[in-house]
């Protein structure tokens, strides 16, 4: 058994390397530049330890978790493109520094090589594991439009909001960790408990990932603070702020929405703040990471092995960028 | 057997279709849009040829198919987004009726939907079809790559035009012949000479393309005359005017791509008819369509077998749109 710090760093130090072939190097150098700006590899090393939460880590769950990692980078250039996002882990976005086109393209190889990964899998699941990968690929796009569609909504539920929020992040958390665990040779009644532990620690993370991009620290963030705020984006704070705000905060709001003035950022913070949206954006956080820790109680297996699973959720919500 | 009229009927049908689901209607809509503007289906009625060519057509090829048309029309609507290309099949590109963002994200969608359907074989070959498959992916994005590179530079030699061309759109046809002969049992050797006709029928399938761009008939084309002279691609005939055009009519085209007048397409068509342009583009393409049929002829199966591989090519460099 291995600690998630272990794991994370066993887990980097076999995916510091180049990905891609040595030409065509206007298209393949963009797509490695995105893969060393670092990150946490937190779904690469749910994979791992989906494995060893049943049995000893496989090569398997290495080239699983390199695919996971490429798909979720591919999806992240992608993404920066529609938000049109200059910032990444405190460096230049892939389509700022080689333009929309490329970015496009790097991104769509990105997800080639995936696959590639993926077809030197030794698991006798091999089928098993591409259907929930595959699934999993089109919910990540199927968030990512209905988070876009969102944007140009006035209002959007709560509701509305768990569910692509659960699409756009939480669903390829709980498969990396499902996929882990079908290396691991588990029976599909734990696979489902460790699915819906990674879905509510993915709500949970994104209720974090919300609440720093309005609180975080500039410094430790690594992207613009206030990015969803300027991009108008419906986060779990917005629409709180706008269920319990009075209306004179409400029609603020919406006035700084529509308007969009140089000090945006700051308005809607001083209301945030107003009608303790902090607060509440972090009794939700526990309240998704309580039942995601009921899930892993309820997983078959000696709780000690269970103990890296914990410190993955204490990590993700903790987190500070 | 089958000729390449009734397989393009036989695929046809069970292709017409909705493949996606019919949740989150703003992402699957458009990504359904492109399917229905018809096109040609050429690669994966090469699928069902390549494999009927050695025996009798397994499901397996209906799914593999369908998986390399997705593949291909994934690769459309990106490169119509990155090409900024308004009309498709005589209709508006999707991003052009959907918006940018929707339509990238409309392509990868696609992209996984294209894996659904190769996870569906029965085929006991489906690592070396995934292998083949993923490696002929990644080379139709470097294709594209070299193709944007190329509108950047002022020359582009006839050798790198073809390496380009071969990649970015012979590859997928060669491949898909080929994966059709993998699911009709054919040896190692066979495979290969039907990949290579592959590749020698598709670069003279672009040689047509870049023809019709300047010479084609406005009415049957189905996308704007001139399109890849307004965006300065280099293409078959843009080299070889550039290689053999004296002195003043060579000044006349780097000036027009440089200064983009109104009359740019008309002026430059009126150099391409003073090279012969058109008269040499013919004759290179009857080249590689011998060296494509030599490669049939080389294949070790009764003749007659071959012959709608033979229709194929011919419909392919006669084709008016």
């Amino acid at each position: 058994m291995h600690s998630f710090i272990e794991l994370s760093k066993i887990f980097e130090e076999k995916f510091n390397t180049r990905h891609f072939p040595a030409h065509t190097k206007t298209l393949y150098d963009p797509a490695q530049y995105i893969l060393q700006l670092g990150g946490k590899r937190v779904r690469p090393v749910s994979v791992l330890m989906g494995n060893e939460l049943f049995d000893e880590i496989t090569p398997d769950a290495y080239e699983l978790g390199t695919a996971i990692e490429l798909f979720h980078n591919f999806t992240l250039i992608h993404d920066d493109i529609m938000d049109k996002a200059p910032v990444r882990r405190g460096l230049p976005t892939v389509h700022m520094k080689f333009g929309d086109s490329t970015a496009l393209l790097a991104g769509d190889v990105m997800f080639v090589r995936c696959y590639d990964y993926l077809n030197k899998l030794k698991s006798t699941s091999l089928h098993k594991i591409l259907h929930i990968f595959n699934h999993t690929a089109a919910q990540v796009c199927e968030g990512q439009q209905l988070d876009m569609d969102f944007e140009k909504r006035d209002t959007v539920s709560m509701d509305e909001y768990v569910n692509m929020i659960t699409l756009k992040t939480s669903v390829l958390l709980a498969a990396s960790l499902q996929l882990g665990s079908i290396l691991g040779g588990t029976t599909e009644r734990n696979q489902q408990h460790i699915y819906e532990f990674g879905k509510s620690l993915g709500i949970a993370f994104q209720i974090q990932d919300d609440y720093l991009d309005a609180f975080g620290d500039p410094e430790k963030f690594g992207k613009l603070v206030g990015g969803d705020i300027v991009a108008n984006k419906k986060t779990f704070l917005m629409i709180r702020a706008m269920e319990v705000a009075d209306e004179v905060s409400k029609n603020e709001l919406m006035q700084l929405m529509r308007e969009n003035p140089v000090d945006k950022v700051e308005k809607v913070l001083a209301i945030f703040k107003k009608c303790d949206v902090d607060t509440w954006a972090n009794e939700l956080k526990e309240k998704y990471l309580q039942t995601a820790l009921q899930h892993l109680e309820d997983i078959a297996v000696l709780s000690k092995r269970k103990e890296p699973l914990k410190q993955l959720a204490l990590f993700l919500i903790e987190r500070q960028n």
